[in-house]
């Protein structure tokens, strides 16, 4: 480090904190890069573990997840959490553990062992879920996921309110009868927004009609097609359709198609996640619920590192409940 | 370690064994088991540092990303990894940098302080890049990317014979009109698809017709929905219809159902990426290439390990090459 200062032409305290990525020194940015190419050109490499047992911290902060890397659903999560992350001048490292539990184990002790200043959690879907043992041992965010027993802070979004104002926006452009297609999984997801679908009926004098709710296959987009035939009987037909998520929306849309029914003309569609490879591409566009997935790794972030001041509700940890926005398009 | 070792009534080997999680030793589960709670029970931390300055080697591969752990596109590609490297016993770490030079330069420092074993560099889509200057000191695979001089080492989807297949699957249901909704930018899907296009129909004597080939912008759904109806006049229709990727074929299906036109009898389409989300979801189910994104992420690693004996063509760092299999549904 010295042989770097005396290159540069800087006190070894600068090489220090260009090396720590200190965000408080105001260093000049070319004085950052002069350090680094240096360090190349001298062949430097700083030894993790001699710094760490001086400082016994790092800028990292790690992110366990089970699949949230490997697929197409929640990438915003990661996105806004490494947003936060980076803000604050730390680095995110992740692991995808297919959830796995041994893998989630040597993750998070690996991520230990190397002086993560925290962990973050994060299910695909909003779930519960038992906590891997190692996390009691450090400071953890539990993100689109909860412990039963809510004896870990958490972040997820609010199902009920989700489902609520989907139902309004269709209530108040005029629909009185309204499906709702449900997934069948007994998850937070399916009661939550069905809550909510309930709430906003009752508020606006609707009566509950039990035959113009479905359940299906989450997966399925056929099933969702299937099931919005049938909804669609002409003696009964609902004036607006309420779709669990954008996928099934997407079939509900090849069935009012297939029927001869044009949206939002005969049939106002709403849909769940504003997944926009989806909700964007579709004709008409799908008006649809967001998923804060990106709001929630932020929050996740700046809980850990103590930058939220979240009023806590109640006795233990925080569990954060974030709002799910109305994204307005063109099938309302 | 000597205190959990006691505990246990195992060596300190063999616990040194389950802390750096050697799979060539083969400790029973139960023994791992013990060991574990032991560690947790003492309240024992393994201390990276000291313990890399002895071995001075990880179980850590690094594998640094522009985006593909938060946009929905590639995630297969990180499974693939994980997969290989799980298989041999190694752990994947993955930093996601929004492309930004400065976080891929931290995030590539860091992995090499914490002495990853070698650094997978990918990037969401198939394109050239500016290699950073840190990867020049470790072992590097580039995942879907490569530099223009090829001095490292890479592994890339064969857009040429993606292009060639997809339009031969057309070519033998039959169709010689087959019009082809080309990408607009630059790059090398788009270049290497239209070439296998031309070659599929030069070998199967079809002259090329210029009419029948469009490009429109890869995000806009509705740029491809009007080309689609472009393409379809009466006069000229063509019978078959190769998009660049899947979410073009969602806007094509449209307009071909706007117009009456009905796939495959009307029009055959077949599409590119066999992204699930839309692919298996559109009605009929869209046949597609599929990109080797998971086979990527499995080569990248067997070979970042030496564990492929892959015969490197001419000279200098292997630049692999892998298939897109053609993936049948219904809509050819």
């Amino acid at each position: 480090m010295k042989d770097v200062a005396r290159h540069v032409g800087v006190s070894q305290a600068t090489v220090s904190y260009v090396l720590n990525d200190t965000v408080d020194e105001h260093i000049p940015e070319d004085t950052r890069e002069r350090v680094w190419s240096a360090i190349r050109e001298l062949g430097y490499r700083p030894h993790v573990g001699a710094r760490q047992m001086r400082t016994q911290r790092t800028n990292l902060i790690g992110f366990v997840t089970d699949q949230i890397a490997t697929t197409p659903y929640a990438g915003a999560i990661i996105k806004g959490a490494q947003d936060a992350a980076r803000q604050a001048g730390k680095m995110l490292l992740l692991v995808n553990t297919d959830g796995i539990a041994d893998v989630e184990r040597a993750a998070i002790e690996t991520l230990l062992e190397h002086r993560a200043l925290g962990i973050i959690f994060a299910t695909m879907y909003h779930r519960p879920i038992v906590l891997p043992p190692a996390l009691r041992e450090v400071k953890t965010v539990l993100l689109d996921c909860y412990v039963e027993d809510r004896s870990v802070a958490s972040v997820t979004p609010d199902e009920v309110q989700g489902g609520h104002d989907a139902t309004e926006a269709l209530i108040k452009k005029g629909h009185r009868r309204i499906a709702f297609i449900n997934n069948a999984d007994p998850i937070p997801a399916t009661f939550g927004r069905l809550k909510g679908y309930q709430q906003a009926l009752t508020e606006h004098g609707i009566p509950l009609d039990q035959s113009l709710i479905r359940t299906v296959a989450a997966d399925s987009s056929v099933a969702c097609y299937d099931s919005t035939l049938a909804l669609m009987r002409p003696a009964s037909r609902p004036t607006a359709l309420f779709c669990f998520h954008d996928r099934m929306a997407m079939g509900a849309y090849d069935a009012l198609r297939t029927l001869g029914l044009s949206i939002p003309g005969d049939v106002a569609v709403v849909g769940f996640d504003n997944m926009e490879v989806i909700a964007s591409a579709l004709h008409p566009g799908l008006s649809t619920m967001q998923l804060p997935h990106y709001e929630m790794g932020v929050w996740s972030v700046q809980f850990l590192l103590g930058a939220t001041t979240d009023i806590q509700g109640g006795d233990g940890p925080i569990q954060k409940v974030i709002r799910c926005p109305y994204i307005e398009r063109a099938s309302v």
